[in-house]
């Protein structure tokens, strides 16, 4: 697989106070308007100074990259992640902060499945779109880029980087990656992160939330994990819902595990058939994720009757954890890990600051 | 089925401004503390006055009744909703309004289903429960059934009623109930509509939104509905879902329609095994119902290309209704009618103002 | 005086569908980094099209004209604001609409004090700016000055203009004029609407609240007023509040109204002396405006004894009017009306959407 | 000066876990309803287990003490602020924790007042209050007496008090008292603190925000002050301020401080007139102290030109104190020290957390 790249120095031949890497991967932000046609054709991300003049005056070094095939979000995959996880594990050495330009539609899922796959990273790595492409007049896709590059360029007194997390920037609010989703398909304040406060706000000043974001470790290497497993399904509960649907998802040939998104604090009806669906599945080594289908507050099994029988049958507590970070996690430590006990060990915590303990 | 009935006259002898009946179901808000034993107990609702001494206060006639057997919001399904149905059936005429104390977790799904079984209602239905008992001492319990009391009594200058939907209060807000989903499961204010603004919030004074809330129509009867029918399911997109997660259940036998949530505007993949999993199940006259997993904006079939293909190969937009509304929906057009072109057509527009057009 | 003017016909020669005159007035919207000396100038406003590109393919004409001498916004006066009006009238037969550059301090003020002056307005005057200069790379200019072009072109099928108001957009909110606050002096959503819900919000698209927008009216001629009379005051209550202080301010020569900011829903201390104070003031036909220093909710005298003395000694309710629209409306017409009795009448109910009844 | 005391001790004999003055000085929250006469009137605290029988059940112990004479917030003054200083002091030993029933009107001020006279405080002081009265059907009081006695009495696992700081606690949110507003005249959501995050969030749990709560000090000794002075005025900008209404406020005879509400960042019009009449109140050592009008964000004086001015003729910058903050703390500061230049010290920083560096 080749890339492209293009490399700007922006204003002078003088050493610039750090070097971004911007990868490229699709979407909605990276659409310009083409006035032959009268159409949004695919950003040529060689103009990228053409259309966001204003990069040319940022004081750091910025390089782009695209991938090979930019796709549109709705069909990225864990194949793209991995690359992508490549990519940076590739540049690492070489550039102090990445910035990746992502369509919005999987930005969440994309950020925590890097999350997880960049285990001790040290440096930036944010996820930015648009909910407009930046080749329309009417755009936020400018301001995104722009103060993306700007928080990814940003260091503290002692030099080193502020954010060291993979991050979601995103209409004025930074986002750890693995605690946002997108909440609005049409406002340009489409993400947000419920459980857990933003790590920045950008207005006139870039104003920090420093009590809330992971500190930059003196000596770490970054560990960069190499695969995903599948084999993982959602069942989302609701008044009504069926034997026959719940245990056809259960009996899926491989299955390794299920995100089950319950009711308020982790509660799921008491029937009989459910509670042995679930108990039957347990015991054939599927395990089981309760995540709520509320963006706020966080499953406590055994809080109420129809979440006690959850912990007693085995169902792992996904704490506040999202859905989007939810079943990426599964996928990420099925890619790894066997013994379903191990699996239970590191689903029930926190990994990367996805959930509370 | 017997019921408990239990009638208060608050004030005086005199006549009344109107009459609510309560209906008592289950759930967190029916929780009183037991000094004996020191723990919580199912709400003895004859006691009521006892707990929320104010209902004692207010100027219209209160009639309390209770399901036989409460329970816990997580066990509610569709036999209880015809139960409740039946119920605003038998006492339509007797009562001015109706107030339902509902436990949180599937109150969005209960009022959804609610508005779809009582067509032509001209009354006011409000739910409403709490996030801490009645019993303990800080808790929300009180303010909610109060507020909710005066929102079903509450009459314009014409005499008619204000509300004539079904509705949820929680929290100051009153919100449609097909509108509504719950966002938190540990703030008090649970409750949100995101496409649709609330209809009353109440403050010092109650403040109607009056341009949003469905006018009180002269002559308009009750029709009530009697039948739900659960043969639907729920699939989530998600990057790296597998073909084999979605045929299984778009295979699994007798089901007539799935609720497809799919990202942002409503995109989903384009892979080609995606496609034709979709297609073949339309095929067989399986229903595809295309709703968003962002809770604000719409889905817009066509607006991309990833969409595009979901429009082409028949999936019914569900515009910008709740996951909630929608497979409540499905669940109650089904229940009424075979004909899967009657069925579209019904899905694809609002029929009680649970979507846009 | 003489105005700088530049005209932009943007794509084509073919027929625009608009025409929108610019007035630039200064504010930090209009600061162009430069990279000799590294600072910021004022605009250039010729050079508009180079810093904003995208302004050359929205599809309609655009002719932008600055004040001679553009000020920053903390200079704002009645002078200014009369020369504006005077623009506008001017030019209102020429163009379509209106787009004031405006710097945000007084933003508020100057939407208030134009909406008075402009009667019988039936074309878009829309106030933008930003927190941050047009002219560096991190911005919010970019985006208020495109969507408020695109708002103020904005026609419904009839082909009338939507917004006949004087409103202000502002981070993805239009609202109306003298109903909004600057709020946050650092936060790009600067701007707030506390009494009145936003009339359009711009996200993938541009959604109107029509029911709270004011309507086109068919045969309507506008009437620009000439003057204002600044004799006017603030005196807001405090806990500890001496005589000295109230007094000093009544007896200030020629003082014809005070804007009265009292606290929660109109009250204030019910001391001797300051009822005394107010009284006396009264009874020399200065007048008393009561407006709450809480930004929602409204002002309701009589509610409770500490206002109801102040509607005794004759106070006139400022409802929920803000500070802004108030102090500005007290100019407006005392520039237009000498009799305190009319004065008062005018104060007491909406002119221009101002306040709720 | 008697004061009224009762005395609940609510569950059992045995040692309870703290005990709490409760301090009534008046208010809307005091006001029950008498059923002779269907009216409002003062609230008698000792029934307060009457109306809210809640209380009894909360595992601490909890003393009742009423002001002579309760008085309407409206009449708050700095008499009863030292009053209320005073009481703390003399039970300062024998309580763990205290809580306030107080007015919303003036409430924020009050708070802010007392985090000034309550030096090295190591207890909780929490003031609530209400919208609507407790003696009404529908209210926020009984949830607001509540929480705000479980917030008095909640301790860390060393057995500390969690807050150590005069709060104020309302419909869900505790705030640091000086750093509060009344946003709201209507809404039970009517206290907010724009520039400094929630100390704590009520729902299901209390959630601690750990990070922004002062820490418990080991060895601390209460100092009460006991003084206030009020010669001080607010001058707030707008555009057409006249000469003579500045000046006439300056020249108030014994006047020793200003607080300027500003325009955005801290600026005010640059006219000469106005840097004079400013420049020469600074000569005769009145000091102004610059506060922004906007809720959010702070006075960075010099940052543009129209509040450099103001720097240079010595104004004070407030930061992102609030006007209520900064009108008590002037009080506050005349009450104790006389000389300008230390007042200006303490002006110019945060001494009880009430703005940021």
């Amino acid at each position: 697989m080749t890339y492209n790249k293009i490399h700007i120095n922006p204003i002078s031949p003088e050493p610039t106070t750090g070097s971004v890497l911007v990868i490229y991967t699709g979407g909605t932000l990276g659409m310009v308007y083409e006035r032959k046609g009268n159409q949004l054709v695919p950003f040529d991300f060689q103009q990228i100074i053409e259309k966001v003049p204003e990069i040319g005056r940022l004081d750091f070094d910025i390089t782009f990259l695209s991938l090979s095939e930019p796709i549109d979000s709705s069909n990225m995959n864990p194949e793209i992640w991995l690359e992508l996880a490549g990519i940076i594990e590739t540049h690492y050495d070489q550039y102090d902060s990445f910035v990746i330009l992502h369509g919005t539609d999987t930005m969440a899922y994309t950020a925590s499945a890097l999350s997880y796959l960049l285990e001790n990273l040290n440096k930036p790595v944010i996820l930015t779109g648009a909910q407009l492409p930046i080749g329309v007049a009417r755009s936020d896709a400018r301001e995104n880029v722009i103060t993306a590059l700007e928080l990814a360029a940003a260091k503290n007194e002692a030099g080193h980087p502020i954010i060291t997390e993979v991050c979601i920037y995103f209409n004025s609010f930074l986002l750890r990656g693995n605690r946002s989703k997108k909440k609005e398909s049409s406002d340009f304040n489409a993400f947000h992160s419920e459980n857990y406060p933003p790590l920045a706000t950008a207005g006139v000043r870039i104003e920090y939330n420093l009590p809330y974001i992971k500190p930059f470790q003196e000596a770490q290497n970054l560990k960069v994990h190499k695969a995903f497993d599948n084999q993982v399904a959602f069942i989302k509960m609701f008044p009504g819902i069926s034997q026959q649907v719940v245990e056809s998802i259960l009996n899926i040939s491989g299955l390794k595990g299920v995100v089950l998104e319950t009711y308020g604090a982790g509660n799921a009806t008491t029937e009989t058939w459910f509670l042995n669906a679930i108990s039957s599945a347990i015991e054939k080594d599927i395990i089981i994720y309760n995540v709520s289908q509320c963006d706020g507050g966080r499953v406590s099994q055994g809080q109420y009757q129809t979440s006690k029988f959850l912990k007693q049958v085995g169902v792992v507590s996904g704490s506040d954890i999202t859905a989007e970070a939810a079943i990426t996690k599964m996928m990420y430590i099925f890619g790894k890990e066997s013994d379903p006990q191990k699996c239970i060990e590191m689903l029930a915590r926190p990994i990367r600051g996805e959930m509370s303990v």
